[in-house]
């Protein structure tokens, strides 16, 4: 009465093993609730006779033995990276087979091959688990929201930096140390580049920024900035205006085919609610024109998470009693139905992105400070809020000043603070963080 | 190369117009998305001649004329309440019809005669609007969780009881002052009762405990209390003792076989991510077994927002090259794929649910007037974190004592108040609202 699924899997670490013992616990119960059988036939490992804490079926090291073999039906492809990923995903597609990745790099750096190649062979590349793990914003976005024009998202893609920043705002470490923490707790790796840096943040908004928008986007065109110069003044500084920051990938319809795409540290309201999404939680916010404001929360990493939303792919696969062109999330009229859509809108240059600012002047302190810093910015088209000075304590004349700017453009932001930055007023370079409302 | 979907629509009232209008407006770009050429081709009204803010294609009071039209594939039934929905979906059904329905108190009250009647057929019925919505929550219970055990829910699903909870907390408006404010801005009806008395909260926690459970339930088995005797001094001690009070609907597992289910005004800390949905917002937290936590914020009302779930749900129908059954989420072993899992589950009785407690006694002050409650509430195995008494202003001898319990048993915790409501102490009745941590 069953239906069995054959899956080849490709790779074995943290996640694959975390794959391999929740499809042993729940196997039954999948197979109760959804008619299907879900058996791994083949393990494709680098060495096979390594020791590892599951028992992984039909372990080998040549891939060509789950391409070869016509039974299976679905390879999940859990090695990461770019290569040899990106070639066995193609593959595998090539061969007849439907595809299930965790793997955002791929898909960001290679997606649109990759959808091509699937569309070519009339197969389907799944992939829930590369933005959120569990969280189903994939599918919410492929399927429930289908009869929206999202035109905004704005995610906390990556619990490794949200983790940090909890830190820092809640017990007022500093950077290094809540870094230490969170390695620690293994939260951040030993070398947390990909995190700190938002590379892994910026992979996860052009896959998210694909499928929403049907854009063509790789990582380099995403203006992206990582959290290393935030400091704990900052944080105690956005406490003080009623904000909170984030690291936060951005996505906004700025105007007909034009897309603001970006990730950097953003000061937003203390009632947002991305503000109350702490430590390593990961959440996604979204605009669409027909439900409004709308928000997911959970758990973005992690091996169970991940092969939640791996077994959840599997499944809905599974359950196509033939091939089902996945509908395709885009605005612009050309859709190739089963792919992305891959459509002619362009993102808008860094340059003339426009966002209000929250920007801090380290400064000798002296008469006419404010009003010299505020004059400059004036003359660049920047209005501002208001401005305060505040001494570092015990340091004579050494303070900061915080501004508040109103909507200003990036480039003329830019001119205006590399003229400041040179002032002999400044005992260092601004710190610039955007805010969103 | 499009497929067509023809649609019968029952209802044209506030949901229906919204989904002539999104229709209208969306028809083309999800014909581009999906393949799909939605249209609906009659719409059931109680009088064809009214007035009315959209053009309802082929308007009539006849359900004959749409359950006789083999050319409809499928009915969307917004007429809201018992009958004659309940009727007019099962004959939907039986005429060959997959059914759309917004309605969660048919759902709550017939849902198990509704799914059979399906079953029978080999017929859907979809229903992502009934509960949040266009926050796609059943469908991610339905797919998206399906390999998780879910062990926990507590839902925002009353935006009217939200919004007045807000204010209060925000602005110390009076629950009076609240209501009259969202009757104001149409967040709450002329007659709120169902929305305050947790009625409205309850039907969709039926629904949502029959889905992620499989539990055999009615609004009547789940132990329901509203909002209205809220005050605002409780609002302000629970902010003084870092919580805020939320209506909450809750379905827990408390033991295998065993599952609590109950909506009530709740206090949760502060730092809670359901203490951020604020206002009219809805929202579900969630625990899935490889998951873990989980929540889903949106707007859980409103023509558009509903509109956008009826036609994610009509899509997914309409996909479909075939009958395809729906995954049934449920945790014992007698799976009828397809339809509800009637299993076995319990519903623990309310007597015999554990919470901790916040109490409020209204006391005339005397000394010694702790003691006596605490020592009373001992004597019914009730541990207290602890006892604060604060005096009214401006009234001698009146105060309030404020009591946090640890956790108690319902039943005994109802005697030991009965008894203190009876002393002479007491100027008025204990005030009782559970606590989730």
């Amino acid at each position: 009465m069953s239906k069995n699924i054959s899956i080849g899997l490709l790779g074995c670490g943290q996640v694959g093993t975390g794959l391999v013992k929740l499809l042993n616990q729940q196997r039954d119960f999948i197979e109760r609730r959804t008619g299907l059988k879900l058996v791994i036939k083949h393990t494709l490992v680098r060495n096979p006779a390594d020791k590892r804490a599951v028992k992984a079926p039909g372990l080998t090291k040549d891939i060509n033995r789950i391409l070869g073999d016509d039974s299976i039906d679905i390879v999940v492809e859990l090695i990461g990276g770019l290569d040899p990923a990106r070639a066995y995903i193609i593959k595998s597609l090539k061969a007849g087979k439907d595809v299930v990745t965790a793997n955002k790099a791929v898909l960001a750096h290679h997606g649109r091959e990759i959808f091509e190649a699937a569309r070519l062979v009339n197969r389907q590349v799944y992939y829930e688990a590369a933005v959120c793990a569990g969280i189903p914003v994939i599918r919410s976005i492929k399927e429930g929201l289908l009869a929206n024009h999202i035109n905004l998202l704005m995610g906390i893609l990556n619990g490794t930096t949200n983790y940090i920043l909890t830190r820092m705002s809640e017990e007022k470490l500093s950077l290094a140390d809540a870094l230490k923490q969170a390695q620690q707790l293994g939260f951040a790796e030993p070398d947390p580049t990909s995190d700190v840096s938002g590379a892994d943040t910026a992979n996860k908004l052009c896959v998210l920024a694909a499928l929403s928008f049907g854009i063509k986007v790789a990582p380099k065109d995403i203006y992206t900035e990582g959290i290393m110069g935030i400091e704990l003044e900052d944080i105690k500084n956005a406490d003080e205006f009623g904000y909170c920051i984030k690291l936060l990938a951005i996505a906004r319809e700025v105007a007909h085919n034009k897309v603001e795409l970006k990730v950097h540290p953003t000061m937003i309201p203390k009632k947002h609610p991305l503000a109350a999404v702490r430590n390593e939680f990961n959440a996604l916010y979204l605009h669409g024109s027909a439900v409004g404001d709308m928000m997911f929360y959970g758990r973005g990493a992690g091996p169970l998470p991940t092969a939640s939303a791996i077994l959840a792919d599997i499944i809905e696969l599974g359950n196509q009693p033939a091939f089902v062109p996945t509908p395709c999330v885009g605005t612009t009229p050309d859709v190739h139905r089963g792919a992305y859509n891959w459509g002619d809108k362009k993102i808008l240059p860094m340059a003339e992105t426009v966002s209000e600012h929250y920007l801090r002047f380290p400064i000798i302190d002296k008469p006419g400070v404010i009003g010299k810093l505020a004059t400059l910015l004036g003359r660049h088209n920047i209005s501002i809020y208001g401005a305060t000075a505040a001494l570092v304590p015990t340091k004579k004349q050494l303070g900061n000043v915080r501004i508040l700017t109103r909507p200003a453009k990036e480039s003329q932001l830019k001119q205006a603070l590399s003229e400041i930055n040179r002032l002999a007023i400044m005992r260092g370079k601004a710190t610039v963080i955007r805010i969103e409302e």
